[in-house]
């Protein structure tokens, strides 16, 4: 079963109970979801009303990229799930012989390398959704602007976490120059946009 | 039917949609709920371990307050839909007579009070919950920091939609003594507590 299948008040359970999924990966993933969410529900309210009337098309452009990561970060949820369970299966392989012990550890590097997308395609997907909360802010119907300021403080949170969700999966990854560019990308990025730090 | 009832999916498709309701106010709450879910999972998988023996009763009495937390915010979350709908009805009241329009004012202003009521006990509950957050980080297992981490992000996140949320009701609402005691009280938390602006 999907999250998206999930009743809230049971995945807020299972997120609280002592199984390791769902963790950190979905929770960040949902918020970038209802971040993402809250500034389409904005677009909607501003588009179609004379007053906005010469910025419908931009809005509209808004629109279309939101709904489309709307999909994205809800899969994201899932993937953290999935490749989560890939990493731990490889820590499960024997390890007896030199042989099976060599394998092992390739297929854990190799898990964790693909894990550490999951939450490095949030990180991206906030990063670019962020300028999009900043410029509905200011053209967005003003009934609903202080829903722009909580869908960027989700986005926000969404991205941080998801740094620390790479981090923790780079912390196992033994090839230094693979780490050093997921890193380099996330600080820049977050130089560059002249984020607060959290 | 609550929020906790509704499935993940048809949640965020209604945040996205034209519709008010479920809006930031509900997604700040359920940020809330994931932050301090997170935050349970890190104490049951310290708690019962020989090697945190030495912290376990103090982890313990942090779940406690944390699972009692996540009661109120999934709460919250729900409050939050219904007190917005009794703004929404006291502006739908008649406004023909005098009369009428004074029971209507007056109606209003109860509403948006009690309305600016939900989020800020969101606040309070997301500031009180901070410093939990910070102390777990500190003793708790270290193999599930990251999602201490993520927790803390997202009560953060929380805390400031919070604020913005509250502060959309005071607009509205023209006793100053009341908006000025919450804005102060607000105002000074962060101060107090040190937290980065966002």
């Amino acid at each position: 079963m999907t999250l998206g299948e999930t009743k809230i008040s049971e995945y807020l359970q299972e997120l609280a109970s002592a199984s390791s999924t769902p963790g950190g990966g979905s929770a960040a993933a949902l918020t970038a979801a209802q971040g993402t969410a809250l500034l389409a529900m904005v677009c909607r309210l501003t588009i179609g009303k004379k007053k906005f009337a010469d910025v419908e098309d931009e809005v509209r452009s808004i629109l279309a990229t939101l709904d489309n990561d709307l999909k994205i970060t809800q899969e994201l949820a899932d993937s953290d799930i999935r490749m989560f369970q890939t990493v731990m299966a490889a820590y499960k392989l024997p390890k007896e012989t030199e042989t099976e012990a060599e394998a092992r550890a390739g297929e854990i590097q190799s898990a964790l390398k693909t894990c550490s997308d999951v939450p490095f395609e949030l990180f991206k997907t906030c990063l670019f959704m962020l300028p999009l909360a900043d410029r509905l802010e200011q053209i967005c119907n003003p009934a609903v602007r202080s829903d722009v300021v909580v869908g960027r403080y989700l986005l926000l949170a969404a991205l941080y976490s998801a740094q620390a969700n790479v981090e923790i999966n780079l912390a196992g990854i033994t090839d230094d120059s693979f780490s050093a560019e997921k890193r380099e990308f996330m600080e820049v990025s977050i130089r560059e946009m002249k984020l607060h730090p959290l």
